[in-house]
């Protein structure tokens, strides 16, 4: 990031807190090089930008405490979870305290009858779910990470079921936050609707640690589905798969994923996890409910995908065979990183109007083609969202200016299809300069509320919007 | 609404507001008696609190421009949709400018393939559903009157829909809106899913026209279901209906509507739509999807009712069978109108975990009995959420303080049960003294929110929160 972008108040007195800090928190609070250095740098291409000092809360009175020592030396503070993010969320360019909420990983109430639970803000997803087993539920918005409940909800995450099951804006009821202050606040209730004023819950999504730092989460739960099938269905035509999904979500068959892998990805996956898919645009799938309910959603597919030269599609509901298939989707970032070694995946994720979506992932592979980028695309496409991963030599200059310029063209592209420059990965400091261009005056009033709730800018600054 | 209670700025300079309003909008400024006295009595059972003028809006640009000349002259502005709100949403306490949307009322587009629309906010959800008919969509969200989208935005309505298709925080992709200084924003954009910065599209549903006036609304559609099955389930204790709600959501089928009415409400609309049901707790159900999917889904219900003492279950997928009985549902508050011929309906609702739902109807009904009300339930109960209609002879004013008490009670029930005061009504005037109690600090965060957003205090002041 450049510093000279922004417009953000210096650094306070940072001895002065830490040795606040260091009284309070003592082995808690760590300064040492590495701790910081591995705060700074998580899988984002972004910088390493390392606080001063990191401090491993272990309550909500730990956060507090910690707020109101930072505001009142002035100095930055940042909420950390697994550090899985993309976009540079957690890297602290005006240094300050991180806040390291893993240890902060108690499941607090699961709420069976409800189908809700309580967790503390490093309880990671997948611990969620294996925490749930006994009970029949699970959550299910999973990011290709195991990254913290917390985190996800930060940056208002998403993953492979959002097309069934919808982000974490719609599966988070309520929030705990320690405000810039250091006050708490709880911004709802355990009530599935409420219209009892602002929706403070959804302002806490997707707010980055800007607003607040959230530490516990009440979550929204399902039955885990009585059966399951899935399956994976090459096309011929990457516009065939593309037109295949919007007639399957136009249809309202109530598929749990469909994802779009394209011909670079699936050879990466083949490669990686020793599969042998045929190499081309390809869907995976995946349907929820009865037993009767799978099999007739899986048939249906099955004669859409024909109509647009797909098949064959083989689907089953073999629990094994399942997981096996929906690992190697997930590990499709860490397959993408051995298509060209020592080069490093520039990720990048944009989300269109369904109906548009065949026309921009067409576009931007001619962009990789034009540039002769290696460059696999993923997508969640039945919400219209795709991910590129650019491999880029990081000691080549030219490269990475024909990478910015190829990710400012993918973003631009977007938005002139009224899309968003990103569908799930946030903001954090590396679309921040998409922002104006895709929402225009709104961006002022984030501002505005940032000003309002965090007068100091102490929270997480130089994120999402400028102040 | 106690005036002494607020600490609101007064009314600034209206002659010389309502002289640049009568320059610039003529005929579409009405100052008469009567149309001030419909924009200050909606159907609720507030006082009715006139405007000083009212502005038939045309455009956006009109909008923006009642607002700046409005906002030059210190004048309050209200949003007004149909009237149809029931908390005192539209009332003037401090009169002002009410800007009528009624005739904004164009759909500005329909985007079949991505399941999307945009509407004027003077658009009736009756309307849109009609002028959807030949796109085999339609949108879902369906309050009890023939509300405006716009209102419905405002208030985060919701319906008997909720439980299958969420509320409108679910179901608004975005809206454009006039600030207080009378610029425009728009929050998002048509993609199914964003994290680009603050959710300000889920600040503005439910804000009621408090921080900005909705000028258009982009909708998530659905496909009308290949098939609809629908019925009616007696039972011989409101436990037992409660229970087999309960039993329902968590066996994961996805019912599209589930309602519960006790045995008051059945009588009600027994008399008032001439039918002749068995007059006990009954849950109205429909079920969406295909053939099978319905008839497994009725099957399924049917099982669990019989469980807990429901039935027999009689479902029909007779669409003119499935129509009469939705039509009896959706007249629940009229038929209720007529049980105390003189008197008037006070009706309230809040929302419950499901769980503590049927200890939170049967304490109601408890207190009910004992304060000798006629005071029908009905309620969403597949989300926890219930309303009450207290018949009530206004000009008594030991009854008025008796149903005060009782609607305190109601509230102070669902907080305890954590809960909220209002699930589908919104604050407005009238759940304004209960914010505090459910939401704390929160409240506060809502105010510097507020604040901020219009320093001036002149978009429907005195509703929601005291600034």
């Amino acid at each position: 990031m450049n510093l000279a972008d922004t417009n953000i108040q210096p650094v306070g007195d940072l001895s002065g807190a830490l040795e606040r800090l260091s009284e309070r928190f003592h082995n808690n609070l760590s300064t040492a090089q590495a701790v910081r250095e591995q705060h700074g740098h998580t899988m984002t291409w972004h910088e390493n930008l390392p606080p001063d000092a990191v401090v491993f809360a272990q309550s909500v009175d730990d956060v507090a405490e910690v707020v109101k020592i930072c505001a009142a030396h002035r100095v930055p503070v940042i909420a950390f979870g697994t550090g899985t993010s993309l976009e540079g969320h957690v890297n602290a360019p005006l240094g300050g305290v991180s806040i390291d909420t893993s240890q902060m990983n108690r499941i607090l109430a699961i709420h069976p009858e409800d189908l809700d639970c309580v967790v503390e803000p490093g309880v990671t997803r997948e611990q969620l779910n294996s925490d749930l087993r006994d009970t029949g539920l699970f959550f299910p918005i999973d990011p290709g990470a195991n990254a913290s409940i917390g985190g996800m909800t930060a940056t208002r995450a998403s993953g492979t079921n959002a097309v069934r099951y919808g982000t974490m804006k719609d599966n988070v009821m309520a929030v705990t936050a320690v405000l810039a202050d250091g006050s708490i606040i709880k911004t709802g209730t355990r009530a599935k609707k409420s219209s009892a004023g602002y929706d403070l819950t959804r302002l806490m999504v997707g707010s980055e640690g800007t607003l607040g730092i959230i530490t516990d989460i009440t979550l929204k739960l399902y039955g885990i589905p009585e059966a399951i099938s899935g399956g994976v269905c090459p096309f011929d035509t990457l516009e065939g798969a593309c037109n295949a999904v919007i007639s399957t979500i136009q249809c309202g068959i109530p598929v749990a994923r469909i994802e779009l892998l394209d011909e670079v990805q699936v050879g990466a996956i083949n490669e990686y996890a020793k599969m042998s898919m045929r190499v081309t645009p390809t869907l995976f799938l995946e349907f929820h409910g009865s037993e009767a309910g799978v099999a007739e959603q899986s048939e249906l597919f099955g004669e859409i995908a024909a109509e647009y030269g797909g098949g064959p599609f083989e689907w089953t509901s073999n629990t094994e065979e399942r997981t096996r298939l929906w690992k190697a989707r997930h590990e499709a970032y860490y397959s993408v990183m051995h298509l060209r070694p020592g080069a490093e995946g520039v990720a990048s994720d944009v989300c269109v109007p369904i109906s548009r979506l065949a026309e921009c992932i067409l576009a931007t592979k001619e962009d990789i083609e034009a540039n002769g980028f290696i460059a696999p695309i993923v997508g969640h496409v039945g919400d219209g969202n795709f991910h590129v991963s650019v491999m880029v030599d990081k000691e080549s200059e030219q490269e990475q200016k024909a990478v910015d310029g190829f990710l400012r063209r993918l973003v631009e592209r977007a938005i002139a299809m009224d899309g968003t420059c990103t569908g799930e990965h946030g903001v954090g400091t590396g679309k921040m300069k998409y922002l104006d261009a895709e929402l225009g005056g709104a961006v002022d009033v984030m501002r505005t509320i940032k000003q309002a709730l965090d007068p100091l800018n102490i929270l997480n600054p130089g994120k999402i919007i400028r102040v």
